[in-house]
């Protein structure tokens, strides 16, 4: 039989009625003739929940508790869904992350993969069981303890086990009904998108989009595993949600696939920094240690022997930023006559694999922003992304005026 | 190092502010020499909240995925548990019932221990661990699965624990400070033990004093384990609470130990059965195939050849009981001349080893009863209890009166 793996997040099993909800879909699945492997997170709010009652307890807490804690949540919906299922006389059952085993390192609260055994769910399809209800989000470590993969570890979940089992496909149910062009909240042109690649999802999900985790999206891509996100609210038909997949496999033809937002950026420039082989590492080794994620990175000569650096940081980081500048300053490790924080910036970036063979689309973007007479402060790119930092206030309007630019309401 | 068991229940880590009261304890335990292991109940009413889930979702469920569910309230307070005992600078750590390994039966929700792994733990404290905090209720089958004891599986489970690890005592926390002579919600004279033997704690465990679950006492009689029952709401001194022990150490020399009462009694009486060889047989064999739970049986013979047999059950199996007796009467196994229930009857009963040895004490105990004009319906005896059947609105008067004739608010 084909493997299907089908992944429902908390809000698609928020209650009895939703679990039921989808279970009737995994068993038109199984009626299609499908083998179907479930994944399930914890009941929209319990991980919360349970996450406040670790941290009230503890504020350095064990992270082998707090997983230990917080994977209870996805073990009870495992249970649940297969008693639904088996109530609609769809053979099934569950299993928890150590039970299959879904092997991972020992990073917990953010654990690693590392092996998924199919011995024992092959074994159980080959005896006639039609699904595996499987807990999401959680695996056991070497040592034999309850692990957890961070926020959002359910997509890695699903896209792990698809990879394992050769699935045909991994179907994502969510709250929404697709990947879009853009924020449809932000643009109300924003069109979903029937097919995208997995680098403009990668690029997407990393700049923001919440569709997917990020790993789950690499996860996907290194083992060519075909993604597809769609609404557990809305009845299905086999063209519904969008479809993650190959290049190759993606027929339109537009440059640019979406247009993505981030709005807690802060922009920091250390003004004046005495130039000399190796300030880079000096400056931004010490922010790393500081924990402080730099995302775009800009180096201005300004005048002979001093440069100006400037970056990018999520705004909550500015301060621990400043300090560790500060710190490398006092010790003698860098030299600068100030730092300038602007907390009040936004990135905007367009994604597409259209980029590569698609001559002047910076000049393009550049162009409508301009004619919007917003200022660009610092660019970025990729091969596939342009990303650009702006004055906040004028987020909303470099989204719509991108979205129009590229004619992103029309699909390619 | 001596090894101690505590075990709390729901009530006890109700709250994060109980789970810290309760750490307090475990602690000053570790400050007094003991390697200590704790046996955690779920946060009152998660259970249930849990196994209500379970029953919406499925009327015939499987009890296998029931027990992947309602296992995972334990979970959650072993890891909030460790967590506060290493917030105290305690070195401590959770177990799941699977990871000890507590291996049961496949009884699924009823599942029975028959192994404790010792190694992993017995390791951990030898690298310096202080306390290890274990799930209750729950364990591992042979295949691979989690299953659960039934109610009150945590006092199982402690006691096993006990056993396992040559524990010096099993300190069981809870809402009342110990086992009392009666109910005092009965008897306002009611005065609590210092201690019992375990044959006396199991009968009035059976009988339905609701401090310790029956197989909790079996198991602790059978290993020998000093099992001390006492309160988490009030500071505890070293002589608090009740010690469940052996029959040699109970200094007491009262004959009776305690007057217990069970109100939801019935008694059935088969009016003129035909009596012949096998007739019992023809009677309780299809009751307890219809899952009627007969306590105590008596039989007269009426007249030639015919006999009344008359037995009690749970009030809510009368119905059940009398279905199948007419249904073996009219497969023509049994024959009688009609059917008599009463369910205004309730049972009381007087427990003590000291019966064995102290003549007379079922005569005081008639006479007792009698003094209050209380009518006796149905008598049975064993060893260490004598119970009788008397009309329902009588048990109040009744237990206080048989307290007053065994002077039990004296000590022995």
């Amino acid at each position: 039989m084909p493997i299907l793996v089908m992944k429902f997040g908390g809000t698609s099993v928020a209650t009895l009625d939703r679990i039921r909800r989808a279970a009737k879909r995994v068993g038109r699945e199984v009626a299609n003739g499908y083998d179907v492997i479930v994944i399930v997170s914890a009941m929209a709010g319990e991980t919360n929940k349970l996450v406040e009652l670790v941290e009230e307890t503890s504020h350095l807490y064990d992270a082998r508790e707090y997983d230990a804690v917080v994977s209870s949540g996805e073990a009870v919906t495992a249970g649940l869904m297969a008693l639904t299922l088996q109530e609609m006389d769809v053979p099934a059952r569950s299993w928890q992350g150590w039970q299959v085993p879904l092997v991972t390192n020992s990073a917990h609260a953010s654990a690693r993969i590392e092996e998924i055994g199919t011995q024992h769910i092959t074994a159980k399809f080959a005896e006639g069981m039609k699904v595996a209800v499987v807990a999401g989000f959680q695996g056991i470590s070497p040592e034999g303890r309850i692990t957890t993969l961070g926020r959002g570890g359910s997509d890695t979940t699903a896209v792990a086990f698809a990879a394992a089992f050769a699935a045909e496909r991994c179907d994502i149910y969510t709250d929404v009904d697709g990947v879009y062009t853009t924020d449809p909240r932000v643009c109300d042109k924003a069109r979903k998108l029937d097919r995208i690649a997995f680098e403009e999802m990668l690029e997407l999900a990393s700049l923001g989009a919440k569709v997917l985790q990020t790993r789950s999206v690499e996860l996907a891509m290194k083992y060519k595993v075909r993604l597809r996100v769609l609404s557990s609210f809305e009845e299905q038909t086999d063209e519904a949600g969008t479809l993650v997949c190959d290049e190759e496999d993606v027929m339109e033809a537009n440059a640019v696939a979406g247009v993505a937002y981030s709005k807690e950026e802060a922009k920091v420039t250390l003004v004046s920094v005495a130039d000399r082989p190796g300030v880079s590492a000096a400056i931004f080794g010490p922010l790393a240690e500081a924990g402080v994620n730099v995302d775009m990175i800009v180096q201005n000569i300004s005048e002979e022997g001093r440069t100006d650096m400037t970056f990018s940081c999520p705004v909550g980081q500015v301060a621990r930023a400043a300090m560790a500048m500060n710190a490398a300053k006092d010790r003698g490790e860098i030299n600068f006559h100030g730092l300038i924080a602007d907390n009040e910036v936004a990135k905007v970036s367009i994604v597409g694999i259209g980029m590569r063979s698609h001559a002047g689309v910076a000049a393009k973007m550049f162009k409508a922003l301009s004619d919007e007479n917003i200022n660009i402060k610092v660019i970025t790119t990729s091969e596939i992304k342009i990303s650009v930092l702006i004055e906040r206030k004028y987020m909303e309007l470099a989204v719509q005026a991108l979205h129009d630019a590229f004619e992103l309401h029309k699909a390619g």
